[in-house]
């Protein structure tokens, strides 16, 4: 019996036995049907093959690798874009205009959340495909709610991933959203093609409540909210950013960081929008720039990874946990150097360890 | 006999002779007579035991740890200055100006250096004291140089040591020197009060080359070479300068930096540079703020101290050091997942630790 049968006859049973033998089921799907059903398009399985990527159980962990493993070689043909911008920005509402567009256009697109506040808060910025309710009940769109039981390490550490995972389902067009907390922008910016910075009209003000060095990190300043009375002051806002971005370092060599006004809630500009990213595609790509990224990210995205893991054995060691409070203390009421407190809890790492 | 009969003793023998006796005798000076030699100001001590506390071996560890411990409740009574600038701004020159106006004032100034790239060169930008010859010949100063055989991280692993030592001896202005390399900048400011940077006339070309978000960490912005037929220009540059940082966050809360002009070669402005940091201290400190950053300071350099001892134990394993090439070339050609390649070093890691 194939993944369809299951599907088919779950399909007729009441709710809640339909629940656990979907829930069965689910473990005895190999990771070879998994392949084949994500290769043909199926959101579902797509889904649930997220799902077992995401998972910290190590009994996913293999599923998973053999998973993503097969998938690599179909992975890599989409344009990634990360979107970001500053909470009231309307990064939901460009999402689903930007994102319609592209799925009219015969785009598949995939809509993903990097989410590092979602551990904190419990919530998740994509919680609800309510925020995006048009483009969600698109058939060329698949959108992702951010993960809101993981770690914070967890959202980032498989966010590749799940990049991969819709590659080879066959979506074209990567929207990873993410919001400015924490080091969140640093690392999208790690593992998209084209970053987008979403502001607000009021140039001044809002820079002074922006994030240190995130101008530098985009490949566009999009001032959003360009509409009836509010029109004319988005036009000098976007003026003054052009100043701004005169003076800063682009983010991409050869690339002259452009700033453009939009109104995603009228869809007014959206269509600039794609064809300045395809206009950055091309010089990228002509210049050798955009697969040289890609590996270099690659590269850049293994060592994150690495130092990440490396942290969460250190810092999750339960005597390490047990002796930091006490250590860091002294360190900051400078009772002792930080050389001998580090030292400290090494040698209580090392025990353990060995 | 005490360190000093040792010295006197060795002044009277042959340069060769007296060479082997001092380095024999090094070692036998113990803990509690370079720490009374520090105290009392003896710069020639206060160099052997920074060499002692910049020193990799296992043997120096326990005597550089003792000297540090009995430092630390004299140390923290300073003013930490950091200071960066692109190459040709004058750094040099700056804080040969800036480090005989205050000496002359009375106080105390150790001029210590950072240098993340002395380990690729093999040089130093610190590497003879001729750079600074006035400064140096200074009663009242201490130029340390940069290690040049170190590791990267040894240079920044012991410079908050070395701060410490400085302090103890009574030295009350340090000026950390800092070369726009790597993450330096990022390190050096998390181990000043005030950071300053310096620049040249020309902002928006010099902008363009300068490193992403160095102008959101500086308290102050400094043109210099300000004279002659330069003024006019320099003047211009501050103009431009103002206009960039009133719309980016100020690195310091409650403090706006400013951008001013100097010229260190004749000694102008330098003095205006100096009562402007005493008001960022004297603002500082009336908000709390001063203290509370050395706190967060000490406590961020603690867990910067830990990833970077982490990555040094996993990337200087000889196992993992021999898989990382070819495993890196897979993740950049895509043949393998990034959690993929991460899961190989880390078996091979665990593999050889226990």
């Amino acid at each position: 019996m194939n993944v369809w049968d299951t599907r088919k006859r779950a399909r007729l049973m009441n709710k809640e036995t339909r629940k656990k033998f979907i829930k069965r089921k689910q473990t005895e799907i190999s990771a070879a049907e998994m392949v084949d059903a994500i290769l043909s398009g199926d959101r579902t399985i797509l889904s649930r093959a997220i799902t077992l990527i995401e998972s910290n159980a190590g009994r996913h962990k293999k599923t998973a690798e053999e998973i993503l493993q097969s998938l690599l070689p179909r992975a890599g043909k989409s344009v990634r874009i990360g979107i970001t911008g500053v909470p009231g920005a309307g990064k939901s509402t460009f999402i689903e205009s930007f994102g319609l567009l592209l799925c009219n256009k015969g785009h598949r697109v995939a809509v993903l959340a990097v989410d590092p506040s979602s551990t904190v808060h419990g919530g998740s910025i994509l919680g609800d495909k309510t925020r995006m309710e048009q483009l969600a009940k698109h058939p060329n769109a698949f959108i992702r709610p951010s993960p809101s039981g993981g770690t914070l390490g967890g959202v980032h550490r498989k966010t590749r991933e799940t990049m991969i995972a819709c590659e080879a389902a066959g979506y074209d067009v990567l929207l990873i959203e993410t919001v400015g907390v924490g080091q969140s922008e640093v690392l999208v910016r790690g593992m998209v093609d084209f970053f987008m910075l979403l502001v607000l009209t009021g140039a001044g003000d809002e820079l002074q409540g922006m994030k240190k060095g995130i101008m530098e990190l985009a490949d566009a300043v999009i001032v959003n909210k360009a509409d009836g009375r509010n029109l004319e002051l988005a036009k000098k806002t976007q003026r003054e950013y052009k100043q701004i971005l005169h003076f800063l370092q682009p983010a991409t060599q050869g690339w002259t960081t452009p700033a453009l006004t939009c109104s995603a809630l009228f869809k007014q500009g959206i269509e600039e929008i794609w064809e300045m990213v395809l206009r950055y595609i091309e010089v990228t790509k002509a210049s050798g720039l955009f697969q040289e990224n890609r590996k270099m990210q690659a590269k850049e995205w293994l060592y994150a990874l690495i130092k990440e893991e490396l942290e969460s054995a250190f810092f999750g060691d339960e005597k390490v946990k047990s002796l930091v409070p006490g250590i860091e203390k002294k360190v900051m009421d400078e009772e002792i150097t930080v050389t001998k407190a580090s030292g400290l809890l090494f040698d209580a790492f090392y025990d353990r360890l060995c």
